[in-house]
């Protein structure tokens, strides 16, 4: 991680929107060399926030020169920050004070290519390990997880189950989201 | 974009994997103060590739610094690029030689707040825009799209129809995938 960032949490507020509101992004982008793709990408609504520079690139058997992350680490971060932004907005309103939030993910797929046609893509298994430090009850984090998933973008226009893990003492809860 | 990358077009060779094989990314991640969050994302599966460090951060009307794209703007990098990439992985299986890609996309959600509970996050619109430098034919490059969208790791676990436009001439035309 970047160590030019302390890991310091501080409690954020929930947010004031209210009734429907779009949140909506855009992006350009172009092929800029072997594997690699450039895009700038950045909000539009409800607020027109910056746009950003990202990256794609491949490894070296995938026929790339590793400039950049893969696409597919990017939409891994993309997923479980969307996810861990969540927790800390809606945190206060479920009753869970958080002085710290650590995740980790292991997202899987497979591919399966049938003699020589192009391969299709398939999902296997999507984990969302999940430990705050607080003292708030397992119902209350749990209650809060469910609340975070609703309210996450990302996970709300995934076809997979996403199974969210909370550690709880020595020990990994799987939270149901129903 | 970035300006130190020139957009220059390289072909890319096919993939050379077969059978069934696995992709696996994983995640470290923490909130690392207001709303930032660090994370570290790379490949394990089916090579170990390096790890990358990104970060996400909210505008500062959501309680952030904006010192790193919000979560959504990682996501939306991961599904276009994704989708880019596999583009010009099956290129030359479609018979579509490629000179120059550009891409353009808008990801719309809306929340729905009722009172004062938390809101819920719902899917909108999702179009991607496609435009190809080559000469060859549109049905080519129909049948390129709907290959690198059943390639696409990221848009095969999105539950929402993403609608691809490919330009020719100076019309937009939506290739359905069936």
């Amino acid at each position: 991680m970047n160590v030019t960032v302390k890991p310091e949490y501080i409690e954020a507020d929930g947010t004031t929107l209210t009734g429907r509101f779009p949140v909506s992004f855009e992006l350009e982008g172009y092929s800029s060399g072997k594997r690699r793709n450039d895009v700038k990408v950045g909000m539009v609504e409800p607020a027109r926030l910056q746009l950003w520079d990202l990256a794609s690139d491949e490894g070296r058997f995938h026929g790339g020169d590793e400039t950049a992350p893969k696409p597919l680490a990017l939409f891994t971060a993309g997923v479980v920050t969307c996810f861990m932004t969540q927790m800390r907005t809606f945190a206060r309103q479920c009753g869970v004070q958080v002085r710290g939030l650590n995740t980790k993910a292991r997202f899987e797929w497979y591919a399966q290519r049938n003699g020589q046609d192009p391969y299709v893509a398939h999902p296997n298994k999507f984990v969302l390990d999940i430990e705050f430090d607080t003292d708030s009850s397992l119902e209350a984090q749990k209650h809060l997880i469910r609340t975070a998933a609703k309210g996450c973008f990302a996970e709300q226009i995934l076809s997979v189950d996403l199974v969210h893990r909370l550690k709880h003492g020595d020990e990994w809860v799987v939270c149901e989201l129903d």
